[in-house]
């Protein structure tokens, strides 16, 4: 049985947007069964450090294989399934560009983004620093809505490299930067997706709070 | 032939530091041979965007097949050597959770820390930010150092994961924290490789006034 970790509680403003919903909703596309181990995000397991260097979620376990970093994860379960991934390597090569261009060209700028906006919207630093940020997000949508242009998907039918890229621009939920950007019909196709529903579904309803 | 793309000049203090580093430097290990081809950051291409999303380097061709992000490009070269990954699957897993490690969870917050030196170090807000972006950077350093213990390597012989590790603890060479964090040893080890040698001698080499 595949296991999935997930926090027990965070605050609401970062609901659905965790990065267990990658996994989880990785998982549901490929139609494989997995059972979710809850953290306390205030009071983690001291060994948990062992299975993910950083101690944050997800990590994974499958038939004694562990592993941590969202991508990595769903990469891997992109590798079992071709409702993820195609089987041509050249094409899935392209795949997994994609899959990099969104965890490490298009999230740090947006996660920077929600950092300033969730934690520090109200000091004087944020404030000179948040256009720079945002000038900094918008030239990278630019450059996915380009290379997107008239398709529905990155490369060919939804792929892993989609899944991760609507999670990342899900972070900026708070502005209208992935609208204007061009990106909002493409974010929706993604997220109307009946395994994003199951998996967004199980993700809140592990909340200890959620009621 | 390999193409990898990478630019003409660049200032002087972040050479060394370029992304087209990493996949030189994976190129050298599985000792496939290349070609570079060489961009003008002041006056790029009008049609290398269709080739790399934001305009960046290094970009990659190979036979007919074009990728970008060096994450990407460099688990490619790895999937065809054992120079840079093992062939079992499981093992294989684990060191591409390394490299999205290095490149998702270490690298962001490197990155704005050299952004803050490199550009905005005599500014205000910076001022105010850099003590959180070095308090980050040391958790997230503790967390490799950790995970590394004792051993060589982070994944039982070098891999790519190490590489890419590698080229994101040289963006703190302006600073002590690698070595504060006990991974000086480590860095020195990777960089002792004379792949890297070659590597970093040919990416410094290409730079258009390199006398």
């Amino acid at each position: 049985m595949i296991i999935v970790t997930a926090y027990s509680w965070v605050p609401p403003i970062v609901r659905g947007l965790v990065r267990d919903l990658r996994v989880r909703w990785a998982l549901e596309e490929a139609g494989l069964p997995y059972r979710v181990e809850l953290i306390d995000l205030r009071n983690k397991p001291a060994d948990y450090q062992a299975w993910q260097p950083w101690s944050q979620v997800p990590a994974y376990e499958e038939d004694g294989l562990r592993l941590f970093e969202s991508g990595a994860i769903v990469l891997h379960i992109a590798e079992q399934s071709v409702a993820l991934a195609p089987k041509d390597p050249q094409a899935k090569a392209r795949v997994t560009a994609w899959l990099f261009g969104a965890l490490n060209s298009v999230e740090p700028p947006l996660q920077e983004l929600a950092l300033l906006d969730f934690q520090h919207a109200d000091k004087d630093w944020a404030k000179v620093r948040r256009p720079m940020v945002v000038e900094f997000v918008q030239r990278r949508l630019k450059g996915v809505a380009d290379a997107l242009a008239d398709r529905d998907f990155l490369e060919g039918d939804f792929t892993a490299a989609d899944l991760l890229m609507a999670t990342v621009l899900r972070m900026a939920r708070n502005t209208d930067l992935v609208q204007e950007a061009g990106l909002g019909d493409y974010l929706d196709r993604c997220e109307a997706r009946p395994a994003f529903g199951r998996a967004l579904a199980a993700h809140m309803a592990d909340f200890k709070d959620a009621a």
